[in-house]
């Protein structure tokens, strides 16, 4: 049985918002398909940061109807050989770049490289979330384009996969990943991790480990599990990354008492 | 007779863009009600400034067709035991915390305090955007959910106020309560309290109030009626803020000669 | 025969997203034309720069779906008497004020003064964007007002051009128009001056003109055919606009080997 369209198409790239593009890629996909919804689920990853649009890509597609069409873009190698690919993964699709970005939602599907033909003719040399991605994206949200009419399925192993950001495979350690607008520290440590109680250490300092936000007192840092399923560093009522001066790429891990 | 909404769903917090918290606000609500129209207000408010979230939400919902939603999440209290409220109220509906933030609209209108039942299991602790605001307003966009059913009907009075921002009531007095992009600083005071003429005091200074921003001189700071109905003092061609060096918070009057 | 709208209505303005001015502006095209497809181009033109808007919605309007009409709102005059106009070209549709911003899509089409009988009742003197511009637009994209009956035709040349950039007519010579997110350096000249390669000169500084970015060096600064068909100055993997401490207004040409 094949994923029936949601209709909805998302948006996540490096391009922000400052300049049009975003809004012609949204051009694109409504010449192929008038009725899409189309959202977006960010523009402001850090430029050319994939380790970062991978872990939003993630952990934000869930909350969108199955069928839904997610259109990633963190593509520091544009114009070079590396493939444009589609993954059907988790009941959604997922289109972009075969430069990790799409890794993480790839362990749970299958990946399919982009036929030549489906793209824009003479694609420009530097926008394939124009020229590539976004019409395809639009075809395949009409349900115009099965996926297996994508291109030639490839095989598990194949994808590029982003170099690991330890030198460990502990489930305990880890990064963190970006820092969000109020300043919260999201690391790549599950917050399954962190149910056990405990300490967090970040570069070398400890933090207690609280199951809420409220269990904090003002003004304390602490470790929590946030809203996306992993664990987060925070100040309450502050701003955890200035108040450390710490930032993407500090090493975490979890230190059991 | 009930209100019909009209399909159309805003959305106003403090989250920012950069990171894809509106975004997946935005899969929640379309999971639920697949047509909706949703429209962003502004994710800029202040981190956590009540104030400017509930004057920009109060001056901006007539714009907007009878029958429309509207989610507001400015809301230092998540996590703990603040309410969870919906208003309805000349002839819109207004999702959100019961921090004062919807009290503006809420003075002609009725509130009700949302049902636990009808909100995401397990919400997250410092999501509410997300797991009980974004599926509430879904459902009430979708006519699926009848107001009278969101819970039980609030007493008159009984919502969270902000503290008055002056310590008198005189309508000829107020504060800066937002300052825009352009540097216009956009008061408290009413318009229709301006039309009598005069000058505009602001932390002890005098500018003239002037009938329309054509009237002002290049480089002039004056008094104006502004397009959202309130006191705004503008500098012709350039950033009244910053040359004033003020801000949120500035005390201001009217002075009639 | 009459062009048929499309239902997109896109939004270009430099009223920035920190205030909802364009969420009202959204509110307002809702009440008229609640199935619209609204899609943000940008609101990010520097306040006030015509050139830049107009450079960006003319480069990117091809890119949307024939029969889109295109609202763009860069307008130091507002409150004055400049016209509000509506022009038709390449089958698009175009609304804004008549100071330069669509001189350049109005070369290939025709434009109408704005009927005042159309716009919303007593408008503001200061946001035209929501009380003229916006609801033209919706009753243009619900095809409930043909063009025709916008208001009286312009004669060709009669509308309001922007100074030239350049002393000279020279396709060769041109300015830096806009200088994007990642530092790259838009240019008024066109892509095809560029084919038969040579050097690109900014402001007395000589670099190569490359087919692709792919051919150029990490580190190198050259001129490349970018992808809206306008040359550009990029440095590789980095910010070219930084690097050479140059922006808008810096003066460009093509010196032919």
């Amino acid at each position: 049985v094949s994923l029936v369209p949601s209709g909805v198409v998302t948006l996540l790239t490096d391009f922000g918002t400052r300049d049009p593009y975003v809004g012609v890629m949204k051009g694109v996909i409504l010449r192929l398909f008038p009725a899409a919804q189309i959202v977006d689920l960010t523009h402001d990853i850090a430029p050319q940061d994939v380790r970062e649009g991978r872990f939003w890509l993630e952990r934000s597609f869930p909350f969108f109807p199955r069928g839904t069409v997610h259109v990633a873009v963190v593509d520091p190698g544009v114009g070079t050989v590396r493939r444009a690919i589609v993954v059907e993964a988790s009941d959604h699709l997922f289109v972009g770049p075969d430069n990790g970005l799409l890794a993480g939602v790839a362990r749970k599907g299958e990946a399919r490289s982009i036929d030549p033909s489906l793209v824009r003719e003479n694609p420009s040399r530097t926008f394939h979330g124009r020229d590539v991605f976004a019409p395809v994206a639009a075809r395949m949200g009409l349900a115009m384009l099965p996926v297996a009419e994508v291109g030639p399925a490839l095989e598990r192993g194949s994808l590029v996969e982003l170099p690991p950001s330890e030198p460990t495979d502990d489930p305990d350690c880890g990064v963190v990943v970006t820092v969000d607008r109020f300043g919260n520290l999201l690391t790549s440590i599950e917050a399954t991790r962190a149910l056990a109680g405990g300490l967090i250490e970040i570069e070398g300092r400890s933090f207690p480990l609280r199951g809420t936000y409220g269990e904090a007192a003002v003004g304390e840092i602490v470790g929590l599990v946030g809203s996306f399923g992993v664990l987060e560093i925070a100040l309450r009522d502050g701003d955890a990354a200035a108040a450390l001066g710490l930032g993407k790429g500090a090493r975490v891990r979890i230190a059991r008492e």
